[in-house]
């Protein structure tokens, strides 16, 4: 089997933890696998070469700050393959630029555009363990470029993806994905495996683990992802597609999202394009809305609430203004008291009653629902703050995650 | 004026004195000047990595050791240029590979083979100043490879030659070369010219400055050096070919070396060829022998006295050893208790007198001289190591070097 095993910066925290992560790869190798490692910066390297920047400049130039940042990986990589070596595992680090990792040209948040396989596939067929450093890659010029936060997640997907390689394991120090946070309910369990979707759907559970972006790439190069911890045994959370998992859970688990505040638009003047004209407005500053509600009142005006992220509330605050200047929108409140709760299952696809049981549950515990929203495998709603963990405990034994 | 100046470790030592470094680049440019800079890793940052991969191996990989150890000469490349930019210089980092600069296959020890300007010259002709990460190049499968210790005075020395620049500025922390080693002779005076083969003559008195390989290095490309503090304005030392000293000095300084053993051979066997065996056999096993006296003895055997660098005396005494048992030595004695004053000066191939004037002025000192040596520049004697000091300043005085 050819598995990629990406290895996070607490997996490569210290030397004794790097030495951990060689003994691991070493497991691998005896188990008869191909193994490319991809490591992160150790934790607080990269922090810390960020302060050195910040002493001299707000504002640093992005792409020295990628010859500056892009140093800590390689420094891992060094490390892990002379460990391994020592080891008796015959192993080879190589930058990003060794690895055939060519980038778009935006510095410091570069995006990934083709992996050349060949100098890997030849280090792999001469037997040897590949460890590469995450998170850069070079643009066209030749320059090396990073890949932004969770960009060593990114490389070693696409890395899988390129060497159509059979896993791609993310080692974190956590052990999975589980059906809620654990720190809100207690009886929360990892998930053997779930699907791209409802990974993304759940983003706010892997958010420690993984970012959307590297699910969305996974998806795309169809790259069977598992998300485990360095410091356990335990088998992690397979993520793959629907189609793999055998047995698709009803719901596979509850989000929760605090960061959201709602709008509250008020005597929003009813003509022809008007939604268009706000939501357009706010896109164009990239606030990223959620949900919407509308609701027409015996004026001719009607009121529109939506969510956004509280850290985009004052650039939706600035649009809005521009309308109620305008005299298209009488008044605004905001309220940042809110939180999100999400029910997430592809069994949803196929199976009725999944809305209707959480609204039984809230309703059962008198919790209020002001916004409600529904995807295909997701219920999402709008509640009081103050009830979030009632909630999602309540939801979560409701639909018996739990067992 | 195209500039090249290398600033080591100490220089970099911390951000503040980064910024010191942007501040002397910025007044060279100030003054007209192209500037290329090369730098080295921040003071303690080389051993701090070497620290780490003896954690995990006695006898790491080279190549993997050169993928660590070259990450922190671009660590300051890149925070140099930061603090450039922000202060309005335009500036770009370049990596050895970015540079041009390519290497033999040696990882940890590599030669420079050849450096393609071309890359540089456009970034120069573009108006900016190139930070150049020293000490690193690529081998012809685009490793990265590193250059052994004074790495980055030979990158600067290198792209110096391969840009024509008209002037390679070594900064440390030391003001230049001096007659004599300040803390013997605090008379001692810095020079402001000397010519190639006087400084690898003086090498003891620049070894905290110049490594012999920059200015073979050097003398070779024909560029010229000059060794400067960087945190102060005084005018360094500038080296230079010989034709280009306006006013050759008679003498130009006083070394001296401790760092010798005298090996006396007793009653070696007399048969043609008995010379070249002996030290034909040191020369294999890399000992450096420097002086050799000869004395022919009656009973047609000879004694024969050589120095060698005291941490070579073991392997010369483990050599000698096997010619006692072979029956072609009788005897052996070792002495570390000795020195070696050396008086150097180009003057000295066109003025006569300058050897008898080291010899009278040691036996005014009651001091006995035991091996000599001379070449077209320079007067070398052995003498017992008590009186090293009192050689050293009474030849500094003789030859008039306080004036």
């Amino acid at each position: 089997m050819l598995v990629v095993q990406k290895y996070g910066g607490t997996s490569v925290g210290d030397l004794e933890r790097i030495q951990n992560v060689a003994n691991r790869v070493s497991e691998s190798v005896d188990e008869g696998h191909q193994v490319v490692v991809v490591v992160s910066a150790m934790s607080g390297e990269t922090n810390k070469l960020v302060g050195y920047a910040e002493h001299y400049s707000d504002e640093p130039l992005r792409a020295e700050m990628d010859m500056l940042l892009s140093s800590g990986e390689r420094v891992t990589s060094a490390l892990l393959s002379i460990a391994l070596n020592e080891m008796g595992y015959e192993a080879r680090s190589m930058s990003g630029r060794r690895a055939g990792i060519v980038t778009d040209e935006f510095h410091t948040k570069a995006r990934i555009e083709s992996i050349d396989p060949e100098p890997m596939r030849q280090v792999l067929a001469a037997g040897k363990v590949i460890v590469v450093a995450g998170f850069q890659g070079v643009n066209d010029d030749g320059e090396v470029t990073t890949l932004g936060r969770g960009g060593s997640d990114l490389s070693a997907v696409a890395i899988a993806g390129a060497l159509e390689a059979d896993l791609c394991e993310i080692y974190t120090d956590v052990e999975g994905i589980y059906t809620t946070d654990p720190r809100i309910e207690p009886k929360a369990k990892k998930l053997d495996e779930i699907s791209y979707d409802e990974m993304l759907e759940l983003a706010s559970l892997g958010a420690k683990v993984l970012q959307n972006r590297s699910v969305e790439l996974a998806k795309k190069l169809n790259v069977n992802l598992v998300t485990r911890s360095s410091f356990s045994d335990a088998e992690g959370t397979l993520i793959t597609k629907e189609e793999n998992i055998m047995e698709a859970a009803l719901v596979s688990g509850i989000a929760l999202d605090r960061n959201q505040a709602r709008v509250s638009l008020g005597g929003v003047i009813d003509r022809p394009g008007i939604a268009s004209d706000i939501f357009g407005r706010l896109a164009e500053n990239q606030v990223n809305i959620d949900m919407i509600i509308q609701t027409s009142s015996n004026d001719g005006t009607t009121n529109m609430d939506f969510t956004v992220p509280i850290g985009e509330l004052n650039d939706a605050k600035r649009i809005v203004d521009a309308f109620i200047a305008a005299e298209e929108i009488t008044s605004v409140s905001f309220d940042e008291n809110i939180c999100k709760v999400s029910i997430v299952g592809v069994g949803m696809k196929s199976h009725t009653g999944v809305a209707a049981t959480a609204f039984s549950t809230m309703a059962n515990e008198n919790i209020n629902i002001t916004m409600i929203s529904t995807s295909e495998i997701k219920v999402s709603m709008v509640i009081d703050e103050k009830y979030a963990e009632l909630a999602v405990r309540s939801l979560h034994g409701a639909y018996k995650l739990d067992q």
